[in-house]
């Protein structure tokens, strides 16, 4: 199909379709003349992958690393959610204290020093960030989170595909990514069920 | 103390500082000459709040709205809450499908009628980001996600402080949108650790 076809299938405007082609985050349609190319349905799923990492706030230069892992995906399914998560984990300062983060990644049954780096970083930032607010997640609480967060994580890891690399890259990259944005609206409405059960809802 | 001092004690640079009492969303400090005022530890904790919802992503008119609740907090706990996620979740198209969304808050034991709109509308919007992906999340995930944000939920309610409206406000609004990417740096890691249990961490 031309770019205008390819701008109607996957409602992608041709101009930004053409500003993803020079950031090279799609690859070049087949040469039909000196001044067209041809795009196939290859083109339309990479779009939808590209606007939907766009539309949960990744910046371009996520996309291309998250578009890295696809394309070329590593042999070590382990090694695939580091890929997966380093591309879109934004880099912490390095100086960071990661005591508090080693502590609940060791309660969550892990270790941190086996950890991706940029992992164990960015939980010390969000722990950081809240203390600088002032706010501080009652004990209860925190451990509702770590069992929470590892049954939600181990029912995702069971349901990894695995007949084939492209498809255990594309759900662990995609399903780490595109899904925060579902949870954390699942997690507003669970705490309005939650407060509506607790306070009574006045509706 | 003053303005220097005020940022010495809140690490915000008094460009910034500056910048907040423009925009309103940090009270005038009392004056005491025509040319300087003196600041309280109100102001430090103000700006701790500030600076901590813009590092968790939160825009301006977003503090503007956490601050409104936090000055002005409803009397009705089930209200605040609602406050809370109104100042923070962004406006969703209404043109957009909520049968998928209504099914997953029923499955929670919600129901979408009874939700703020702007909830319901946010998980439909990441189900149609994720549909866009062709990604589907598998039966079995979607009901660990509903069952661990729930229990999750039930945990941060039930620790809601309730002796006075402030300080419930606060924690409502906090925990809410502060607590976030704590969440999600936690789910990381989780995903790493289920993975390293099921295909072997090679570290």
């Amino acid at each position: 199909m031309r770019i205008s076809e390819l701008s109607a299938a996957s409602s992608v405007p041709v101009a930004t379709i053409k500003y993803y082609l020079r950031e090279r985050l799609l690859p070049e349609g087949r040469r039909s003349s000196a001044t067209q190319a041809t795009y196939g349905d290859a083109h339309v799923a990479r779009l939808g992958v590209i606007r939907a990492l766009v539309d949960s706030g990744v910046g371009i230069a996520g996309v291309r690393k998250v578009i890295a892992v696809l394309d070329d995906p590593p042999d070590d399914p382990y090694e695939i959610l580091g890929a997966a998560n380093g591309a879109v984990t934004p880099e912490a300062p390095d100086d960071i204290d990661l005591g508090a983060a080693s502590a609940l990644i060791d309660r969550m049954g892990g270790d941190a020093d086996a950890c991706f780096p940029e992992q164990v970083a960015a939980v010390a930032h969000a722990l950081a960030t809240l203390e600088r607010a002032g706010f501080v997640v009652p004990p209860d609480v925190m451990t509702a989170y770590l069992r929470g967060l590892t049954s939600m994580a181990d029912a995702e890891l069971a349901a990894t595909p695995i007949d084939s690399p492209e498809e255990s890259v594309r759900y662990v990259v995609l399903g780490t990514v595109l899904v925060e944005p579902l949870i954390l609206a699942l997690r507003r409405v669970a705490e309005q069920i939650a407060a509506a059960r607790q306070f009574g809802a006045r509706r």
